[in-house]
């Protein structure tokens, strides 16, 4: 037992710009009776053993063994296979309890690393030629980043355990590699994927080796300028972020995931090297990538040529890429652009995030993935890939994205809430134990299903201290009791904060009212023009074909249109797949027969069949058989009136 | 002098199924001074030089002379680079005039090829032991089948000119190479992309060699079982349409090109066999494409992803792949399927084609070009690759393109009109002289900017016969005088049918009336729900941001609403980029501030100012400036009452 800070991912040194910090891991406890919890779960029991077990299936660690000599068959899988191992890897180190896997891996790794720190498998046997010579594209410093991630999640969780010590060892002599070829004076270059910048940063913490934030902050400041090589027709520099300078660039383009990666990193170079500026660029960089080019679950990235962002206001929710990873990192960077500001904007969308974006990417049992999480599925039959099935996969070619899931639900508990010595600041409600300098909470609720959030001080120290509760940014009606008097709820910039003496025992009350809300998006959307999304609380909800009740049959899915001039009704059903259904008016008419084009005048009758049909989180879609769903629900006519 | 008919492209034998017959292309002449005889003229001066050009500046040629030994450069370009050769060489034939050109290429390409016919430089240097083994990738077929149309046009076109039968024996000695691989009873395979099809049919026109018609009809149906391989992260069976046999497919699906050339080359075969079964398949999947998957502009691939077809409605105008190829080989389908039955859809499909889809890919001058072809453009300025550019180029690395509207432009005045014994039939309207057997009508019109046609008859037989005059789907109002009398303009079957004793000096006059005619969407198409689009007779007009008037400064283009509530007029002006502008009126609001997304409830108010912009031809757009376009217009709120 050490009496150390157990940090989580993410921890700024004690001189970095920072408005708030988190809490140690292990002043957080999340419990099951809670839906963060529960994921959290989950994640331990199911997703995190699937993810160990597929890298042996799948080959990825019989890649490394063909480095040391204990295998002789063909490489497996895409050249950025190794990354699969260090996320799972990572997650393991955050979950705990994965002793063998993390021992074994951490001596396979020492074994398969070169002398000089080289660590990439498909680079160490055939294509040793090619080391270094692909940058553009063959995601070297992407894989050090996150073997070096898995190392800073080893040594925060179990600096003692010589597991541990050994994988920081193998991470710091890659990173101490890239520090000799590519810092200040040397070689000018770029991974064609971002990522290494934000884990050279996390390194230099845990270690507190300068060389670690210089590299990366030279990273982002030499991307923007052309390094990654000419236009082509499949790449352009938009695509590697590669045509502007961060600090330059006034919207999000390209690969969205790379883009992500790259703005988490450039703040966490910023906070550490105390760059205002660096830190600015990120924060317009969000504005406007959340202002034009997010969608109502807060996933990103539009296109599936490029796996890309679009143009502003470019949003379909068909072809909507919305990759899992892409989701990940934009939690990312919200979270470290809360902790640098303390503005509720960040936490707003991380939690909208949370309940949609990354929750969809998950089946009920945590054992299947999106990668690819689209607003709308017609057929889901034509063209039906990898990256845009109508149904969850246990595992991709490119699996990038269920182990990412792994390592972001292991470490969950860490984002939920922060604090200090002036307080603790709660941000995502969940049931759980929060501490912060012997101050504790207890939260009860079964949000965000139930309005009410209960939080009762455990424990205190005798001095004054705040207590900041978030009001999210699509609540109106806040109500807030303390000890059972009403006190008011009126939030100063997002939280609510009550500064007082605490006694053990003490409860405040807060009561999120959570109406349905009909939803439409920005007229400049042109493809959701003439629809309304059903949301309550943080979670939008969508039609599923395997709830159309039966006088819909012989209707299409897609001629169903939402009745707003009905309301809709709330149902809670615990035993349901969906603990609150929405129980929501539509109309109908079969337009199968209506001409692809016709004069405007001629314009269809509207429908006449009315019905109620029960709107699901759109988290849990997917969960029965496949077929049609949408979040962007067509007005029927008359509410066009309006 | 030859006394020999000399065809087109697509001539069926007299033993074909054929509801109608091409005329010979020497039996008609387009006049410059209709938009046909136009483009025709434009593509012979600048369209065509350029492609030669473009042969040589890029590699093209060169890569050739590597094979013959007389270059010893890289190869340059994609693998499939020679079909930019065929299909230039192609257009030269139909177009005539360019001895030296197509002479020096024959002799290149009879010096090039293998002693047993192969010939594909890409696989004659370096890669020889890859011939035939790459086939779903390789387009070593489709390659072969673009040198067999180039050697079609020449036969038909020159038949006693020594370049013309030096190429069309090059072009037999592939041919005949292909029978001996792939015939009935040799080895089952399939190249990746389909269009070795129609050309052998075409062949077997030429030679009355059945086996190249044979190894047609076998291609036809090897296909839609696996042949080209499992499915992969990349390439789906549908992709290659190789998921259900031609005549089971219910459905156009995965790449596009590749989907209507294999629908083209299917029709040949089926009218040469008299198989019915397989014309009907292909007929019932062209209804299927029409109502659910084309675009009003009758451009077809809705993802840039495969370039590919999308499911059912799935249309989204900003991101249209609508490969300009693809229109071209949907003109292709649909004049075959004109042939075979004579119903005027196919015809209107045509129409709809050449001056929308079609059109829109040239510019002014005639050498620059579009890839993809989308309904609407933001800005343009994220991920503007080759296939997306808000500008057309002068070439492309993929220049699959420019030569294919080389050789359709070439022979555009066959498609026009057909005939034979029982009369003519004219399908689209253009200045010009159309003849079948002693009988010639000469054509005066501005159409499409002017509603009236003007057939003169110049030259008859003293029998009596039928002129068949198309009424065109959009034509709600169609009047016809004869020698200056009234005549009943009822159309059967889409055609007015005028059978008497011709005399010369006969006159028919028909008035296709073209109001302003706003169009909606099928209610499935999610994408322009709430929009409408712009048109009058067969063109479908856009706004371009070139032409927003100065009260519409301050403005964003895309808040510009359609005021359908106010007519709009119609302008001519033969000196203006667009001889008829329609002077539209939109209303606009300014939604820069409007949140991402809002409550239902919280609408924006009405726009408020008001003001005309002129709409223009869509294929006439991106001849100025770069910037915002698009078809389809939102309406205005108070349209969406209607």
């Amino acid at each position: 037992m050490t009496n150390r800070v157990h940090h989580g991912p993410t921890a700024p040194t004690s001189q970095a710009i920072a408005a708030l910090r988190p809490l140690p891991a292990d002043a957080v406890r999340l419990d099951r009776e809670g839906l963060l919890g529960a994921w959290q779960d989950r994640n331990t029991a199911a997703t995190l053993p699937h993810c160990v077990d597929q890298l042996d299936a799948r080959g990825n660690l019989n890649n490394l063994r063909r480095v040391t000599g204990d295998y002789d068959g063909a490489f497996a899988g895409y050249w950025f296979a190794d990354t699969d191992i260090y996320k799972t890897l990572e997650a393991a180190w955050w979950a705990g309890g994965f002793a063998s896997f993390v021992a074994e891996i951490a001596h396979l790794l020492e074994k398969a690393q070169d002398a000089d720190g080289y660590l990439m498998s498909y680079f160490q046997v055939e294509h040793r030629d090619r080391q270094w010579k692909e940058l553009p594209s063959s995601h070297e410093m992407y894989s050090a980043g996150h073997l070096i991630q898995a190392g800073v999640a080893a040594a925060r969780s179990a600096p003692d355990d010589p597991a541990a010590q050994q994988l920081l060892a193998v991470a710091r002599h890659f990173a101490d590699l890239l520090v000799e070829r590519f810092s200040e004076g040397t070689e000018e270059a770029l991974d064609g994927h971002p990522q290494v910048e934000t884990a050279l940063v996390e390194l230099y913490r845990v270690t507190g080796h300068r060389p670690y934030l210089d590299l990366a902050a030279r990273f982002i400041d030499l991307r923007g300028h052309g390094l990654l090589g000419p236009e082509s027709r499949f790449h352009t520099r938009h695509y590697y972020q590669d045509h502007a300078p961060f600090r330059a660039a006034d919207e999000v383009t390209g690969h969205a995931v790379r883009q992500v990666y790259l703005a988490a990193g450039a703040v966490d170079v910023a906070v550490e090297t105390g760059d205002t500026e660096l830190l600015l660029a990120a924060e317009r960089l969000w504005e406007s990538a959340i202002a034009t080019k997010t969608y109502l679950t807060g996933g990103q990235g539009s296109r599936h040529r490029d796996e890309a962002f679009g143009d502003p206001y470019e949003l379909p929710p068909d072809r909507a890429y919305a990759e899992t990873c892409a989701a990940i990192g934009s939690f990312h960077w919200s979270w470290r652009l809360l902790l640098a500001t303390g503005k509720v904007r960040y936490a707003d969308e991380m939690e909208r995030l949370l309940y949609n974006g990354i929750a969809a990417s998950t089946s009920l049992d945590g054992t299947a993935f999106f990668y690819s999480n689209p607003l709308q599925v017609r057929t889901g039959h034509d063209g039906s890939d990898e990256d845009a099935p109508g149904q969850r996969l246990n595992w991709y070619s490119c699996a990038c994205c269920p182990p990412n899931l792994a390592r972001l639900m292991a470490s969950l508990h860490t984002y939920a809430a922060t604090g200090g010595p002036e307080g603790l600041q709660l941000h995502l409600y969940t049931a759980g134990t929060f501490s912060a300098g012997g101050r504790t909470v207890r939260i009860e609720t079964a949000y965000p299903w139930d309005e009410t959030v209960t939080v009762t001080v455990t424990e205190t120290t005798a001095e004054p201290w705040t207590l900041a509760l978030r009001v999210p940014n699509w609540c109106v009606d806040a109500r807030l009791t303390l000890d059972g008097m009403p006190v008011p709820a009126a939030a100063h910039d997002g939280y609510v904060h009550l500064s007082r003496t605490w006694l053990p025992g003490d409860r405040v009350e807060l009561v999120l009212a959570m109406p349905v809300r009909l939803v439409t998006a920005h007229p400049r959307v042109d493809a959701v023009r003439g629809t309304a999304a059903v949301t309550r609380g943080p979670v939008v909800y969508c039609l599923e074909h395997a709830d159309m009740p039966d006088e819909l049959d012989g209707f299409a899915f897609e001629d169903v249109e939402l009745d707003s001039a009905r309301p809709a009704t709330v149902v809670h059903n615990r035993h349901s797949i969906a603990p609150v259904a929405l129980h929501t008016p539509v109309r109908a008419r079969d337009a199968a027969g209506d001409a692809p084009y016709q004069p405007l005048n001629a314009a269809a009758p509207p429908a006449t069949l009315t019905a109620t049909v029960p709107a699901i989180p759109y988290f849990l879609w997917a969960n029965r058989a496949p077929g049609p769903m949408r979040v962007w629900i067509p007005l029927a006519p008359q509410v066009r009136q309006a």
